[in-house]
């Protein structure tokens, strides 16, 4: 099996190298990734600029190349130039540094970079564990979980051809693993407004998570209740409810 | 009524300012927009570095900011922070130089900061017009487009709780209107492996569109056919065909 491992917490985080290292044992490893964090990233890529592009020694058996273009590209490149040679069989972004949730999907990096997979035909698998201040150790039992997921799709990776799944690792423990929706979150206290030392105004985008009523089967509850969450995310996005209700709008008849 | 625009070329394109000017007949207008061209951006945010605020003049009627972040950016602080005690009824971002079609939306910052206006509850239109290089009266028509779109919609707004619409403006004599799913877009040749002069292996993403077949109904063949195009985009991004599918498997039950 090839598998291709990519990131948005940049290519010497924690979670990237135990998880390249632990697959290792299983399946031909090439991981590009960011050299630096691009976190939030959600699906940007880079048009404006050259990407460029560096070898890497992760460990023995891994292939591996740092890039500075954001997690997207590095699908992008990884697919059709790096290892355009090899059949990938699996993109798996991950192990993301903190959850990635409900309406979070849309800002992520480590999403985006799994849907880029998506749309280059590949299966694809987002990876993230809810927590961000870990120690290195804890991505090598988290990681046990990706290669029990694999062996239990490897045989139904068709099932990926419209969707990627999105997996959240709680940090607790694990309970057992459940299908979700996304849920939705939102957050609050988002922007506060300063002054630069030199009279200029400047806004942080920070805030905190707003306690929501969940929908039943929703992500976030799930890894909240101790369970591996495993949501399918389509990458089909047109409303076909919202179709037929414009087309009886009188001016578009 | 009042509006928000936004768009991803940034503040200065001819594409923003027209229809600035043009909507300030009907509307308060409310302007933020990115300091300089994020296109591609997707709906990355900016939370590694702080955002700078610039007050601009647009013209008369028009309250503008020019900031140092993403398209996403923009309305989350247009509604969050510099507009947050106006009642925004609308928010449109565009008019784009290019379509945003099919696969495209993915990557398009003018569509993201649309979603972004949906995920903060309001309703959102995004805006692209159907040539990269066009003289700065085109945007004058092509906004009594936009207009016309606006006195439709502006009773039905609440069609707009639970997805965006994506409007594509063709660039030839315009026969009408169609409401429309998002097609395939597909690119190739997309990257090319340089060498910088200090040898260093780079890429730059690029690449033509590439013929496919589209499906009934599709926004590309629309806008090729000389109709706007106006698709419902979703936020809603679970695949529930695939969440039935996945819970049936042995590991998960």
């Amino acid at each position: 099996m090839n598998i291709l491992i990519t990131n948005d917490d940049g290519i010497y985080a924690d979670g990237i190298i135990e998880l390249a290292r632990k697959l290792s044992s299983m399946a031909n490893i090439y991981v590009v990734a960011p050299k630096s964090e691009r976190s939030a990233t959600g699906h940007s890529i880079t048009i404006h600029s050259p990407i460029m592009v560096e070898e890497v020694n992760l460990g023995e058996n891994i292939k591996a190349y740092a890039i500075s273009g954001t997690p997207a590209d590095c699908v992008k490149i990884g697919i059709e130039a790096l290892f355009k040679d090899i059949n990938i069989d699996l993109v798996i972004s991950g192990i993301n540094k903190g959850s990635n949730l409900g309406t979070d999907v849309i800002y992520s990096g480590t999403v985006s970079a799994a849907m880029e997979g998506l749309i280059l035909n590949k299966p694809s698998i987002a990876v993230s564990y809810n927590d961000f201040k870990v120690k290195r150790e804890i991505y090598k039992e988290v990681s046990e979980y990706v290669i029990t997921l694999i062996e239990n799709l490897k045989n139904k990776l068709d099932l990926l051809n419209d969707c990627i799944l999105n997996v959240n690792i709680p940090n607790v423990k694990v309970k057992g693993w459940k299908v979700t929706k996304l849920g939705e979150r939102k957050y609050e206290n988002v922007l506060e407004e300063r002054t630069s030392p030199f009279g200029q105004t400047y806004f942080w985008i920070g805030g905190s998570i707003k306690e929501l009523e969940q929908n039943k089967d929703s992500d976030i509850t799930c890894v909240n209740e101790g369970y591996i969450s495993i949501t399918p995310v389509s990458i089909e996005m047109t409303n076909l409810n919202k179709f037929e209700k414009l087309k009886s709008m009188e001016m578009l008849k």
